[in-house]
């Protein structure tokens, strides 16, 4: 037997019936694939979540929040008020703040990593959101961060976003990316109305003409991305250049991939999919992307709390690998034939 | 304001979208809502595995697997070998052991609880499974069994089940107490292929016609149940009565909820629906009883598998629910009104 036989040997002489724990079998085989053995380690989790801001907002109704909720919910990542502070305290995974491009000047704050290009992105209504080096210096900045994560023995890694009126970014990078009508990759974010939602699909249309000729990869991310995207595009191919397991996590996290897929399809090889929002370009992003989900439990927060929500499953598949007897081991026997 | 209202204003009032949380939303006002507070709290997690067997097994090809699976895989759960004991390990879920009617001596075994009524069902294509009295008699260990872990200071309890061939009881207590051809209730169980599968069907549809005139709750948990089932039976009725927060495992344990359900229709209020099975059967079931479930990811296990798998994500809709900020209490804006 090669590896991968021996590996889906393991999985299926477990005392179990064949295939009976579904995906959890699929994500076994993916972690033991991608660390090369059978006894797979998840070594000291982590989520980085990036925020920046969105020059957008300042002009076009596309989101119900205002500018300033992106500062304030850094605020709040610090204080361990938001979700992915409950749920990252709740499964052991270490959650870092990175400052991408928020519109507010932080200073040294205690856990907030500064990794600031500008204070938010220019109006890609008019003009593209980043120029290409500053687009490039946050990828790299990206790089960066994981090579850090990855040194203090993170092998399984998630990313979160916060920045109000990210999901237009991700719509139209989708859109971009995917060749889909923008109108299917317009969604309500974080609560508008339908007439709302109108209006947003609209704007959006109109930049994508301000910029129709733009088809290389890192001039689509650079024109309708943002700092905290862009530095997601740029720690997920440093996280699959170090071989480690990626938690994808929603709408704005797989628009980042979308990116890095675009520059390293092989990227996909490594990441888990941790569930499906209910921000309506996602399922299609997934369909693209062929991608099997973990959870499809209405999520659409961000902050990668779908990837913390999806980790013990993840971690679940790693121990059933690694604890439960076989038909062998347990003098059970197996299905007659 | 009144309870219900107070509850939901909690949850619309952390630092998130409004439903942002999807599931793990109403999962937070469920729990709220048993235990009658906006703090509720999970106490000392358990499940309870019950396990039987079944004549029908001896005498007709429903299952791929032979009877002694079943005290193998008793043996393997009390030797931590089996995929349930990995996942209770993992969330600190304490798990326990029940012989409801296993066809095996086991004597005194440490950990083991002997609450065997027989050994093993009468073969339901010749005569009724259990007699009324016995059917009774395991209810009522189920209730004094789900007593005694209550007293120990459990408030969340989730049941499996082990008993090779059950899945055919299931089928005939889903077609039973939801009015569905038996067709649409029979299903692959452990790993039948299509030719065995529809074997299965005709012996079961037999048995329904040896049996037409039964229509009486009680009676057809006896008639085509398993000592196992109408324990889980018995144990569901007794922790609505004790108003615990009861997590509900796949088609089998779902089955017992079928009958708990046509005896006392308000159990309902008190079940979190854990997973939805790979077995065809669950989805209808499920259905028929307005469920929302939580996974969805091709489980077919048993054992309480996926109430153990689901436990974080109900871990997690408490702790949103009792460690999030608020809007207020971070000072983020709220959504434009």
């Amino acid at each position: 037997m090669n590896f991968q036989e021996t590996l889906q040997h393991k999985i299926d002489t477990k005392t179990k019936p064949l295939g009976s724990l579904g995906i959890l079998e699929k994500i076994a085989f993916k972690v033991g694939n991608i660390q090369q053995t059978t006894s797979p380690i998840l070594s000291k989790p982590a989520i980085l979540i990036f925020a920046g801001d969105h020059g957008i907002v300042n002009s076009e109704p596309v989101s119900p929040f205002s500018q300033e909720v992106t500062t304030q919910m850094v605020f709040n990542f610090l204080n361990g008020g938001a979700a992915i502070n409950v749920f990252c305290q709740q499964h052991n995974i270490s959650l870092k703040i990175i400052d991408a491009g928020v519109n507010y000047d932080f200073g040294k704050i205690p856990y907030l990593i500064d990794a600031k290009i500008n204070k938010g992105t220019a109006d890609f209504c008019i003009q593209p959101a980043m120029n290409l080096e500053d687009c490039k210096k946050a990828i790299n900045k990206g790089k960066e961060i994981v090579t850090k994560q990855f040194t203090e023995g993170t092998n399984i890694i998630g990313f979160g976003e916060m920045g109000i009126g990210n999901t237009s970014s991700a719509s139209l990078l989708m859109s971009a990316y995917t060749k889909t009508d923008i109108s299917k990759c317009v969604g309500k974010g974080t609560g508008l109305n339908n007439d709302a939602t109108r209006v947003k699909a609209a704007v959006l249309r109109k930049s994508q003409e301000t910029h129709s000729n733009i088809t290389n990869p890192l001039e689509i991310l650079a024109t309708f991305g943002g700092y905290e995207i862009a530095m997601i595009t740029g720690a997920i191919l440093q996280a699959k250049a170090l071989n480690m397991t990626i938690l994808i996590d929603g709408f704005i996290v797989t628009s980042a991939l979308l990116a890095a897929h675009a520059i390293e399809p092989n990227v996909i090889d490594n990441c888990i999919f941790s569930h499906c929002s209910d921000e309506q370009g996602h399922t299609k992003m997934l369909q693209f992307l062929k991608a099997d989900v973990i959870l499809n439990i209405g999520l659409r927060l961000g902050e990668g709390t779908g990837a913390a929500l999806a980790y013990p499953l993840v971690q679940s598949a790693v121990k059933f690998l690694n604890e439960m007897a076989s038909f062998e081991s347990a003098n059970v026997t197996n299905k007659l034939s």
